[in-house]
């Protein structure tokens, strides 16, 4: 069965009168029907070797592992289950070569289980139905947490006595206690075991729990034996208030506001894309979208159409988000361990929720659904995990006026449109809002919006002036410390600039000094190119030296001599400010350079390590790295580190309006020359609505 | 009369059948047609005293100084001619009393004009009509150009024996010749006159002449005689071919392509702002807008309702773009002096464009004009010179998915409206699209897209491999250089955040390290703050160390004691690279710093001086800033540079797809809770023509 299998008919509740409007003013109905003709598949066939894992696979990887380990499935789990997509050489021949009769590539399953207090790294054939390898892991860090585990740990509490007893000697009900689950890191110890510690909040009537935590109580679970393993009540500090800090609409109470008037888009001509499976194409772009239990949105195979070429030409291989480091800056007893590195432990992937029509995405959207399979391995659907929609925002391409002709004004404009795929990912209390927005000039921009609420520390202050300690953090509201911590996001970019091999230049911008009396000027800048041929050339520190950083193919030339390149240019430039010797940061070490490029390596995905829960820092890209490999016209990947600081501010309290940062991929001379010079805007359907408003008094309502 | 005087009716060609769709969609004419309600001022009253100089303001100024200078008028040009505004006491005082009955504040105008090769700064009152000083500069630099100098000036060389000859030696046809003027800079000359150097161009059939320079001759104006005072012509480098340079749609041939599809976005209720003469009211925001001749768009008083406090709090005195410094990084003959203070130089508001309705701004947009005295001191108007409009990105303003709380999975979304007026500013070939975004949640973002055709230089080279010398530029395209090149804005931002004395504070994150056994982490990082109690200890260039930089409101603050502020949160952190002792270095030393604090002064408007055409560096920000005046709990200024180093690409040739950077005002403690926890999503009247899609095999057309 296909990925996205539910059985919508096309559903048009339009009234016979707004399709008068659109009948007469379009003069057919094709252009507005069309944009809907949503099908089902049902072959087994698949598209694309990179689609993910599909209902049906995932209820057959967990049928071929329940048949081999007949005697133990009730002991065993599952923590990761994603294609093993075949290896690049296969992938790309099969996309330069398929033809709807060529066979397809065999699709592969990666499992990770826990069987008896090991974890399990199992490979399967889909196809034959075997097993082909399945190794136990026995190096240092556990596998994704599964959602089953973590909630059967955090309801853990509610019927032990002691918890208990400490809720009622706070004299509050433990019916309206909350629990979730924390990841421990990794502080040092030689030995370690699978576990988490358990944070309780005080919901009473709030869905706000995170903002009323119950400081001084650490539980630690062994997840292997599901039970509580550490339990002790050290201090009481006042529960915060709920007021005020509920965001349900629901629940909220006038006045509201400000109030926003509404809009809607619409698309006379239907969307400009066209979705098979998880193949996209849009204007000048096609890739494809999987989705992965860890990784989320992975973007692959995105080429682009030239114009001049008559072709499409390959920009990236795969794209994702590697990892993330969430590192809190508060070192006491219950703060220190917050050092979280979300996908590895949470599964980014898994996080993901499903996207709120018209409010997560625009009326325009289409949506995607996404599969994981649980803890036992059973498939589960997230639906509209991903969305898909032409952004409208009302910029431009590119636009001039010339006035410097005589007897003419020239004025020449060119809106810009783009497609966006947006995921969003919440691990817990943050949610994460991922975008990958393709533009028509060739640039992939890509966002991330940080919103949700913030992890608080309840504290006895009220007031700041109350403060003379370090409290690690803004008294955001009475009694509540939101503490800093950092985001920092790692993206995983095979670039794969017309070819597969690329190297990475750094252009730095250096100043000249103007030594003879040739010109009037003492100085200019100009640039020097340096072609990274090994790894230790390419780890960039950002913001220390103005460069233009490119990924190009020396391979391939410009008419005019140009190497075709594609460059980054990086949004945020923050580094990590613990030191390096720190445990988190050892853990967290890929954060170190804000770019780092290694050889193309199938297995070097997890920036962070395959096994982040409780790592050492042993299989981290800051480790491949120290091989520090040849990568001078290779099949190279760039990494780019995304980071904020996030010192809070009461804003961000009880719920955090987004904060956004990004960074573009933006063609580098891999262009002839603009490779929109002769896009047309859109045309102009209904331009009579809103047409000819001008400001004089101007009255809104 | 007031400022945007069209006599326009409502116009509504919507048809009965658009008609149809809206009236039984919406239940309601009423809420169709409000929108609309656009009527004219012909009152004589002035709603606002920062209102720019009307049409007829404009033309009295001209007027008095006519019958003042009655002989001379001749000779006598204007370079600027604009409100000079009450000072801020008096526009606050006003602000906080006036009713329908107060009497209007002054209105004086500040004028620059030029006569006898002098220039005279006069100062007159246009409720007396009297002249209330005339005084004349003495100091080094001139005013801006104007259009018309500017334009004679570029039209000598056609009639110049010695250029025709130059042309008729390079084979070409003068009557294809279009030539364009460029300020000289200073470049350590003792004397000085007010001269102008002249580059043409090869037009030959195409719009784009700026990528047909003809190179090596040498052509310097006289403004003031309005002569040829040097001619010389050295080389004879190929003039860059046409081929596929051209922009205009009319003109390209077939292949055209991306296709975009078209959208049209609907407010049934209307926008959601009201605009009185300058006055926009927007959700919970309230500013003013004006139009300078030199600066563009001016913000002013922008306050934003505290639903909470349930009043308008301000946030900005006044905010604009104070200037840009555009040094080119050729330092040969024919290009060492370009290094243009675009703003001082050309008029960032006299180079403003009328902006196209449905291109420049989506459907929804309102435009308003803007006025300026041109050389003779006549008004001059440019239509449409701003839009203003409800931005629908299809972003989000916040949301949380929570699945912790057992049985229930809790969304919420609201869905981000944001209101932005935007302007373009086209300084011959490059074009400056500024918008100012105000968002609900408090923030305002400020943005500038660089767009519009790269200055080239003719070279003769044709292959990157011919190359074995700096070119200063990257070879674009056959005999055609896109020369290095520097943007920078300096935004003057004067915040009054909830009151005129602010502090600069600056929170510094610094990483600490465990130097106890409390705590398995050995480090974190923590916030220190300091308040800049003089204008040195605000100097920041950003990327050195990490930091908040908050103006801050210290005799005001929360319920929990933090003092309330606005944060900046830079987009670019660019700094220049040429010499501290470089002529145009010295000139444009407003861009040392990325950050600037000054005590407000209202003198102090222009970061590069009042004269820049030919300024030697003494009236820039770098030099006020030198009194290193105190700026603690004082009214304040924040100047803020946003740069870009531009080394070209191909893509930008032979028109620039827009490059975009920013920052972000965001309030910082300012609200004692996230501003918008009570907002809800706009309501969804359209909701069932685009919902239910879902991509399965998803067709689109």
């Amino acid at each position: 069965m296909a990925p996205t299998l539910k059985k919508l008919l096309p559903v048009f509740p339009l009234s016979i009168l707004s399709f008068c409007f659109f009948f007469f003013l379009f003069h057919s109905t094709q252009s507005i029907f069309s944009f809907s003709r949503i099908s089902s598949h049902t072959t087994h066939h698949h598209h694309h070797p990179l689609d993910p894992l599909t209902p049906s696979e995932l209820n057959i990887t967990r049928s071929i592992i329940l048949t081999s380990y007949a005697g133990s499935i009730p002991n065993l789990t599952f923590h990761y289950v994603g294609l093993d997509e075949p290896d690049k050489p296969d992938i790309l021949s099969w996309l330069s070569n398929h033809t709807s009769t060529t066979k397809p590539l065999p699709r592969r399953v990666f499992v990770i289980a826990r069987l008896n207090k090991q974890t399990h790294e199992i490979i399967l054939d889909l196809s034959t139905k075997l097993i082909i390898s399945d190794q136990i892991y026995s190096g240092h860090g556990y596998p994704i947490l599964t959602l089953e585990e973590q909630t059967a740990a955090s309801e853990l509490p509610l019927t032990h006595p002691p918890f208990m007893e400490s809720i009622k000697a706070r004299g509050l009900n433990i019916s309206e206690v909350v629990c979730s689950t924390y990841t421990v890191g990794w502080f040092g110890e030689r030995k370690s075991s699978r576990v988490l510690k358990i944070q309780c909040f005080y919901t009473n009537g709030t869905a706000n729990f995170y903002v009323r935590p119950l400081e001084g109580i650490t539980v630690v679970v062994d997840l292997d034996e599901m039970k509580i393993k550490e339990y002790y009540d050290r201090l009481k500090v006042p529960v915060p208030t709920t007021e005020d800090t509920e965001y349900r609409l629901s629940k909220q109470k006038p006045p509201f506001g400000p109030r926003l008037n509404s809009a809607t888009i619409l698309q006379p001509e239907g969307p400009g894309f066209v979705i098979e499976g998880h193949s996209i194409r849009w204007a000048n772009w096609a890739f494809h979208l999987g989705f992965d239990v860890r990784a989320g949105p992975i973007i692959s195979l995105a080429s682009i159409y030239d114009l001049e070429k008559q072709k499409y030409r390959r920009v990236l291989y795969r794209a994702y988000v590697s990892e993330l480091f969430v590192p809190y800056m508060d070192p006491t007893e219950d703060w220190y361990f917050k050092t979280f590195i979300d996908a590895g432990e949470f599964g980014f992937g898994q996080s993901a929720v499903s996207l709120k029509p018209m409010e997560d995405c625009p009326a325009q959207a289409v949506f995607m659904d996404g599969y994981y399979a649980r803890q036992d391995g059973k498939s589960v659907q997230i639906s509209n995990v991903f969305c898909i929609f032409e952004q409208y925002a009302g910029n431009v391409m590119w636009r001039h006026t010339e006035s410097d002709i005589p007897g003419e004004v020239i004025t020449e404009v060119r809106q810009e449109v783009s497609l966006v795929v947006r995921s969003v990912s919440t691990v817990g209390n943050y949610d994460y809002m991922m975008d990958w927005e393709f533009k028509p000039s060739g640039s992939i921009k890509v966002s991330v919006g940080l919103t949700g609420i913030l992890e608080v520390k309840g504290m006895s202050y009220t007031h700041a002036d109350q403060i003379k300690e370090d409290v690690h953090g803004t008294l955001v509201a009475e009694n509540t410390i939101g503490v800093y911590h950092d985001h920092f996001l790692s993206y995983h970019l095979d670039l794969d600039v017309d070819g597969e091999a690329n190297s990475f230049v750094k252009t730095s911008l250096e100043t000249r000094r103007v030594t003879d009396n040739v010109s009037p000027r003492r100085s200019y800048w100009t640039t020097t190119s340096e072609t990274a041929k090994t790894e230790s050339e390419a780890r960039i520190r950002l913001g220390l030296k103005p460069a233009d950083l490119v990924v190009s193919n020396q391979n391939k030339k410009t008419k005019v001599g140009n190497p075709i390149g594609y460059r980054l240019i990086p949004g945020s430039m923050t580094s990590p400010l613990l030191s390096d010797d720190d445990y988190p940061q050892i853990r967290g070490a890929f954060t170190k350079y804000n770019v780092w490029v290694t050889p193309y390596n199938k297995s070097e995905k997890w920036a962070g390590g395959l096994y982040a829960d409780q790592s050492r820092g042993e299989d981290t890209l800051a480790m491949w790295s120290l091989r520090n490999r040849e990568i001078e016209n290779k099949d190279i990947v760039m990494w780019y580190t995304m980071g904020f600081h996030h010192a809070p501010y009461q804003e961000d309290f009880p719920i955090m309006p987004t904060l956004s940062s990004g960074f573009e991929l933006r063609p580098a001379n891999f262009f002839e020359r603009n490779p929109v010079l002769k896009t047309k805007s859109p045309e102009i359907l209904v331009n009579s609505i809103n047409h000819n408003r001008r400001a004089g008094a101007f009255h809104g309502v």
